[in-house]
């Protein structure tokens, strides 16, 4: 029988009671996922996801190293915030990071009740595709939007999973938001950052000065790396 | 200065509390939307809308021609059903009809805290379109989804609207989900039957054998009567 593969483009929309059994790719390609994959990449050990602020600073008070932002701006306690270019390997290497976003960690929390949440992003979308195949079980793409909104990129994103888990005939959908993701990506693919120049997140980093890591969180395949939560805590499979 | 669009891809996206001055595009294309308009076009005088079913079963029993259907089947005390092909002018002519839906009913209830509230479909799209470009505020296209889900036919309508109304230069967005539906909308317009042969509801309204109507809900401009809550009921402008 094909696994069913689902959409979900906001948390909002997120059915917690029906995932249990299934793996869920959580995306927030402007910038959490991407920045976590870099993380990884450059060797860090793993990445504490922590939704509140409070929380986060007591982690930093602890001695942890500590990745925190409220709409694109570093806190002043943290070491530094959610651009994937501030995890360079000098500074996450065999760390074990905390890690707070405005959207991001929510968000990890919100699908924890599913039989395995990993993260996905256009950076490790060969490795992460390759994994799922093999992987026995339903799959949802959880987009993470934008304060409970659909946002293009995190959609487009999912498309672009959502179109290569269907065309590897393992997959099959009812899920309406998983056939326009797919349109979306359809629509974006042949110019990715053209298309997602549109997008209202793309605005915003660009009038914070925040959109130097753009390009790179939109490339394809830079590193292999699939982060997995486990009891709680980033780690990679 | 421009009039802001957007776009709401679910009841469970919709901010209430951000839409007190703007116009609201009731959009539920199968059916209740195209059912709706076909009942005005047929000379209904008005609408009552009601969420539960006890209470179209009380205005039945006070004699009130009452449409009422959940899932797509005709509850047993109803006169009919969702049909836009049940409202014909033999029926409805200058008659108050109780309306109540699996979903578009309790949507309109929802959105009566906006300024004003219409109903869209395919099948009055350019007259509301004309009437929207009259009126100097923001809009807002509520798709009505399937529960509390994104739809395809909804957000493809809403995405027709969307192109029109920001064709015409007099709306701009900064709302991801209205561009989104654009794009879907340009993909679909050279064959909106075929496109929307994919859709969840689609299938849905086939197994039940209630498909009758696709072709006729997905057709454009058979009517110019745009319905409209006044008083939380629905007549015409």
């Amino acid at each position: 029988m094909k696994r069913q593969l689902e959409t979900c483009f906001s948390p909002a929309l997120y059915e917690e009671e029906k995932h249990s059994e299934s793996v869920v790719v959580v995306i927030d390609v402007l910038r959490a996922s991407s920045a976590i994959c870099a993380a990884f990449e450059n060797g860090a050990a793993s990445i504490i996801p922590v939704a509140g602020v409070e929380e986060a600073r007591e982690y930093k008070s602890k001695g942890y190293l500590v990745a925190a932002e409220r709409d694109g701006f570093v806190l002043d306690f943290a070491d530094f915030g959610n651009s994937p270019f501030n995890f360079t390997a000098e500074k996450v290497r065999a760390k074990t990071i905390v890690y707070s976003t405005t959207n991001g960690t929510g968000i990890i929390k919100k699908a924890s009740s599913a039989h395995t949440v990993v993260i996905g992003s256009f950076n490790n979308m060969k490795a992460l595709t390759a994994w799922l195949l093999n992987c026995d079980r339903d799959a949802v793409l959880f987009a993470a939007g934008w304060k409970n909104r659909f946002n293009l990129e995190d959609s487009v994103c999912a498309g672009a999973f959502a179109s290569f888990l269907l065309g590897s005939g393992l997959y099959t959908t009812v899920c309406d938001s998983t056939l326009a993701a797919a349109d979306l990506w359809t629509l974006a693919s042949p110019d990715l950052p053209g298309y997602i120049e549109k997008a209202a997140q793309r605005s915003r980093l660009r009038e914070k000065k925040l959109d130097d890591c753009l390009e790179y969180c939109l490339t394809m395949d830079v590193t292999e790396k699939i982060p997995v939560v486990r009891n709680g805590i980033l780690v990679t499979l």
